[in-house]
């Protein structure tokens, strides 16, 4: 993970670096740092943890200079540290580097680096590169960054700056992030657009091994050989209010409240009189015939609602689907060919395991679908097809307003599919258009009666461990439900298939134990029934997610949290509602910070 | 679950009933209770807890007679109590009844019976049958309990007799185990053959809907319209011996050390000079072209054995195959065609879900290939195919050998079929024989040290959570580390795909938590030592579980458990070995009953 920026222009380079680095924090925030150049002199402050520790320093202590690279920090190699933070200097001269990625070779290069009289002061695999930066350098820096990345392998996002050739920041990425802001007379370069938006709003999407020269005038975008390519402007179209928290006491809570526009900004365009549909979207009824196995890859949240995409397509459309996690698919040799679809789903677009499945299937000459909130996000530019969720910006770390577009989005691939094949009857789909439609209203309800999960929260605020249970799509909703919680309130939260507790996990149950049993799908209620009779019999206090009127032994129950009655393939956005809010309050109970929780990072850009 | 037993001889039947149910005390242990008639009096005596409460009070009150039923309880409905412990006698009259199984439409029946006029005292379901079966008599109680079974619905094993109708007991089973064992002068009905076996190795195995008269004389077998059906005999050949712990302080432990033999025999006879081959084994390569589909189904420990099947099959064959939980499975109106071949895996033979999706699956007409390690069980008899693991009786609930035989005909299956299909080259091929065959000394190695893991078991006792992690197989075999440790020492550890982590679990590492990585996998080695360099940065306390002699950074662990080197295809069974002596040791050192963890049992024959 990580955040990097850059700045070459005419007011003091910590303004922005500051700035750009606090709308990039969702990135790490174990430490942060900046590395500001003046009269050809390179001073780096850098702090162990949050942002705000840099920025004090650097309200006392001001530094002066208009050139400057910034960096926020998520820990892969190294503890959090001061020595760990970035920016990291050469140990002879003056070059100063802050990257994300990671370096593999970096124990080889550190060793090598050695032998040629480098030295070392921190344990992280960065430090590598200002010193062989250096080690090319010959008056040069565009020359000594392309050598040097000829050396490196791994991924990277990097911002060098050098004493000795002052005035510009040279940049480069690959399987990291970067963009580049281009202002009037001040040159940007930042891991994200949510970063340069309040400074300029035309950048250039950089590709993998696409370098930047960066300087007041503006950017050249060059090969390693040199050579000029000539790059698009990005404009970005969304405002820098939509990354801001309205009124909120966090971005979580902003997001919540969000998704009813949220799904119907999603579902604008998609339904019609003549069913399903996507904007520029090329696969045909003759491209799904030829279609044997559908893949459906990603990480975290998004494989939460990969799952419910699974259900959707075999429901409606009769189509087998396997999903799986992108860093597991990765390296098990999957049965991928040229008649394999595969699906990918990533909020950022950017998420590194799910970028290089999508890389290595579309080598095989697999077809591919992705699924992205980004707009000109890498993995939005590298697969075939792609369907946006149109949710804004995401910033709090525990994805909410995404997760629920993602599901709308999987309901919708299920139909179109279903259209395609013939299998969804016009029935079915008037019934599953209604009920998308009906879902931000239905949402608003949840929201206006949210209180009544502050109580159950305080109930959850003093347990170390709590169970979620479900069967069918509630099972892939316990999944997600739990996930929320851990994240955001650090309590051990564990799901299970509601049949498969009594294969060993029923032995956790002790008195008082927590259990949440969801209980939106109608056929399998009586059956969740049946395995909460289990764990209360051993003690556990239940908590129940069910419709509002559907008849449930409430005997059975501590507490019932009622949801609005909707079609059961659908029930899961609703209910996902109401596990976001129980999370929030939770954690709001135990006072944690909500939209940064510990060791966790928005966009997970590393393996 | 539950167990049930019953007698009709010439000596006192509590002997056998309490040493039956002793046998069968894996099923469940929350209560137990026993109904003898003498001179058409029957009387109840039942205990909450396990069965040396009731045990004890037997042998103060000594009940006399010769015709008795007798039943240990895994609680469903009710929480345990002596007033829902079994056998439970009828409102008015004297029919009193055992059951194992889920009366589905009990709430219905209890109103209807209240109607008239029977009177209930327990929370259960099975309190219904009694009553139903004495509204039904008529002086013949093989009617009676007939006309009783046509209405109920759900799952049963009942064992029933009457003070008005004495020197019987009639018994009936449906989707819940039964077997009648043919003594001298002496009969017994069981849930399982352990029970018996101490008295004749001669039994019948019910079959669904078969009904029996149980006297002296021995047993009828009758259709419900009374028609006789000629059973066949069958001829228990393993020995009481294998059913006792042998010098072993727990029946895990036993079963532990077993594991080289239990691979030994499961090996026999499947590997030549031809390759591998399966006796009985009717599936050609034929039948696999025409197979579009591999689905491998079951629970718990058995579902993790199946993950090892996916990679196996997938590798050596290139086949296609998706693993699901049969509670799952069964209800997702899964794509199951005559084009599909489903692997179910049950230690048991007799698991409620996976029985009933290899039901559901042949009745669309897929083909079936059974893993179970019960020869006669109701999954073996009903499957196309069955390949037994000779792992010989586990009694333990947590499984040890059933496990690592599972995975061990994995392997071969996936072997089996790449021969078929021509995509396993020889060398491949001759590279896993040597590997299998050298599993049981590389087993020996790992208990010859077992003590190492008595000093880690020591850290994890003081432990509230733990997390396992793994990438590829190492990843299904965190699973079942992760519920190994789990069901015995009831620390709430947890298994992550070593990818996924930092999609959000991560947050809950701090400093102390107890991480436990796999790096049998050689491939993803380095990628797994950078997931644990990010937890140790966020304050774990790591323990590796590696191969000797590989070179491995020792500053990322605080403890390195080393194994003998094998095949990376085989290596979680020895590592498993391994992991469930951690499990042991752990549950020892907290001393807790190893073989009888607290709400768990054996045999999951309900839903």
């Amino acid at each position: 993970m990580c955040g990097i920026v850059g700045y070459v222009g005419k007011k003091r380079a910590t303004n922005f670096l500051i700035d750009g680095l606090s709308k990039l924090e969702y990135r790490g925030y174990d430490s942060a740092g900046v590395a500001v150049e003046n009269d050809g002199k390179v001073t780096v402050v850098k702090h162990k943890g949050r942002l705000s520790n840099l920025s004090d320093d650097l309200d006392k202590n001001v530094l002066e200079g208009t050139v400057g690279i910034g960096h926020t920090r998520w820990a892969t190699h190294g503890e959090p540290s001061d020595i760990n933070s970035h920016p990291h200097k050469s140990s002879k001269g003056n070059i100063t580097v802050v990257h994300n990625g990671i370096i593999e070779n970096y124990l080889e290069l550190r060793k090598w680096l050695k032998e040629q009289g480098y030295e070392f002061k921190s344990q992280t695999d960065t430090e590598v590169v200002p010193n062989l930066i250096h080690y090319y350098y010959e008056g040069d820096l565009f020359k000594a960054v392309v050598k040097a990345t000829e050396r490196l392998e791994g991924s990277y996002a990097l911002g060098v700056i050098c004493g000795d050739d002052p005035d510009k920041v040279v940049a480069v990425r690959k399987d990291s992030p970067l963009i580049v802001g281009l202002g009037e007379g001040e040159t940007f370069i930042a891991s994200d657009i949510p970063a340069v938006i309040s400074y300029t709003r035309n950048v250039y999407l950089l590709d993998d091994n696409e370098f930047v020269l960066v300087t007041r005038d503006g950017a050249e975008v060059l090969n390693s050989d040199g050579s000029k390519i000539d790059k698009e402007v990005y404009k970005v179209t969304w405002s820098a209010d939509a990354a801001e928290k309205g009124g909120y006491d966090s971005f979580m809570m902003k997001e919540i409240h969000e998704q009813p526009k949220a799904i119907r900004d999603t579902l604008t365009g998609k339904i019609s009189n003549n069913g399903v549909s996507f904007e520029g979207f090329n696969l045909t009824k003759e491209d799904l015939d030829g279609v044997d196995r559908v893949y459906i890859v990603a990480c975290g949240t998004a494989y939460h609602a990969g799952l419910m995409g699974k259900v959707a397509i075999e429901k409606f459309a009769k189509i087998p689907v396997e999903v799986d996690i992108a860093s597991e698919f990765r390296y098990r040799e999957p049965l991928v060919t040229n008649k394999t679809l595969l699906i990918t789903v990533s909020q950022s677009g950017e998420t590194a395991d799910t970028l290089a499945v999508l890389r290595d299937c579309k080598k095989i000459g697999a077809k591919t679908l992705a699924i992205t909130n980004v707009v000109g996000s890498t993995i939005s530019r590298e697969a075939d097809n792609v369907i946006y969720t149109m949710a804004g910006p995401e910033i709090a770390v525990a994805s909410t307003k995404a997760y629920t577009t993602q599901v709308v989005v999987m309901n919708l691939i299920g139909m179109y599919f279903g259209q395609l094949m013939g299998s969804l009857t016009n029935e079915s789909a008037k019934e599953l258009e209604e009920a998308l439609t009906l879902l931000p209203e239905k949402i608003e309800e949840v929201l206006a009666k949210k209180e009544e999960l502050e109580e159950v929260a305080k109930i959850l605020a003093k347990e170390q461990d709590v169970f979620f249970l479900g069967r069918g799509v509630d099972y892939a909703l316990a999944l997600e439900g739990s996930l929320k919680l851990k994240e955001i309130t650090y309590i051990h939260s564990e799901a299970y298939a509601g049949g498969e507790l009594k294969h060993g996990p029923i032995a956790l149950i002790e008195e008082g134990t927590k259990v949440i049993a969801l209980l939106t799908q109608t056929k399998l209620r009586e059956k969740m029934v049946s395995n909460i009779v289990e764990v209360k019999a051993r003690g556990a206090e239940t908590i129940g997610v069910a419709y509002e009127g559907d008849e449930i032994d409430e005997s059975v129950f501590n507490k019932i949290v009622r949801i609005p009655k909707v079609l059961n393939m659908v029930a899961p956005v609703v209910a996902a509602v109401s596990l976001q809010l129980l999370a929030y309050y939770t954690a709001k109970e135990k006072n944690f910070d909500i939209d940064k929780p510990r060791n966790l990072a928005k966009s997970v850009t590393v393996e």
